[in-house]
């Protein structure tokens, strides 16, 4: 950021270009830094980090020459989107990439599961700061002006800051009112899983299919997990790694007998 | 397994159910367990930990009463298949869920993109002793006989010692025969990055498309990677976890000024 006044900030997510999620960071963002937007052409939702080498990718640039925002759309997933920014379009490394706002939790094991989140751990990879927002409310319509003044600060922090290298935040909104949210609260993934449930239906033409729904299941007590925070009205914060050993587990593992 | 003689294996993959990596590890599998298989039917290579929500799913009986082997294909991505199995197919928890093996590497930073692991991991999640592994060898016609004797090596450990809650194995084999293998060995995943390279093309009609490509940089000088290991002729294994909280940050993350 040395030799620019304004931070460049990458906006991504995984509803797509023309969600109002996304229109809502934009917003916030060009009153930090100059933005640049690519973004999925389509719904990503739950592609987790998926990336695109068995098909063609395809890129539109949206905005017009003279346009604020320069706007990109991509035919990829939301980690294609992060790859495409930065080999293809900018010109250099951006000093942030936010992903979002997320239309629904992105907390506890659905970062794993998260476009969203995918895109900002593959910002994180690529050695730039990164968060991920998503807010509780799957509306298409949903309320983001009451998070707005939260992602402004949250924001600010991480330019001021800095985040630990290999790490990036996942932020998530409870759907409540402004004046109603309690706080921003630093916390650690909570335990859950999805139980799920497929919705078995025939096809007009007698074939079997199903559509994949489930029910989340917290499993973890903790007040200091997202879930416990995101219920009692605070916003929830989780430093997230892609180092994904269990540092924990080796000294264990290297007791049995692996070689004999 | 108490109630039964032999360990109900669930084989998965991401190369799709014709696979010979995954005929591989089904014939090791049979002369351990029961074994059942719920395989993508195309190739999901690079799908991570994507499920499909936005799409049908089609779930196909491959295998005629009498055969030795249940076998599923499934439309979806590797973890649609695990979460079909579990929640569709069996009639109770697998003791073990096995993915692969690759056709090609899955180690250091290749785990967040890989279906293979994905699988794994999701069986992880949902409380199923995992396992994926992978050849060091893109080849179709790759030759997994060489390493036969170290996948029922590792699985049989697995079984007998179990491995810790919330931990799955990352399980990579260099491309050597088997009597040049020098070992298996516990490690960590090495951090490495890839270097994008988006292939530029323009369709018969004219259109510019794009295939993703890149370079895999390894940036880890450390013997306790993965990377060193699979250079240096053994088999590594990483313990790999689904909390992608990055713990040693909570306390840093703590004395910013969220609230202020």
């Amino acid at each position: 950021m040395t030799k620019h006044s304004k931070p460049l900030i990458l906006v991504t997510n995984d509803d797509g270009i023309s969600a109002p999620g996304l229109r809502a960071l934009i917003a916030v963002m060009s009153e930090i830094g100059e933005v640049i937007v690519v973004a999925p052409d389509a719904p990503q939702s739950a592609t987790g980090h998926g990336i695109t080498i068995n098909d063609t990718l395809y890129l539109n640039k949206i905005s017009k020459d003279g346009d604020l925002i320069t706007e990109y759309s991509c035919s990829g997933t939301p980690v294609d989107c992060v790859k495409f920014a930065v080999s293809e379009i900018l010109k250099r490394k951006p000093d942030l990439c936010v992903s979002g706002v997320n239309h629904g939790s992105n907390s506890s094991i659905n970062v794993i599961y998260s476009g969203t989140m995918s895109a900002a751990v593959e910002a994180g990879i690529e050695g730039i700061q990164a968060i991920g927002f998503s807010l509780l409310d799957f509306d298409w319509n949903a309320n983001f002006e009451d998070i707005k003044p939260f992602i402004k600060k949250i924001t600010l922090e991480v330019l001021e800051n800095k985040l630990p290298e290999g790490v990036v935040l996942n932020v998530n909104f409870p759907k409540l009112k402004e004046k109603d949210i309690q706080g921003i609260k630093i916390c650690r993934q909570a335990k859950a899983i999805w139980m799920e449930k497929f919705d078995k239906r025939k096809t007009p033409h007698g074939r079997d299919y199903y559509w994949l729904t489930g029910e989340f299941v917290n499993q973890d007590h903790g007040e200091d997990t997202d879930e416990w925070a995101l219920k009692n009205g605070y916003i929830s914060v989780v430093p997230v790694q892609f180092d994904m050993t269990a540092h924990h587990a080796t000294q264990q593992l290297n007791t049995w007998n692996w070689n004999e």
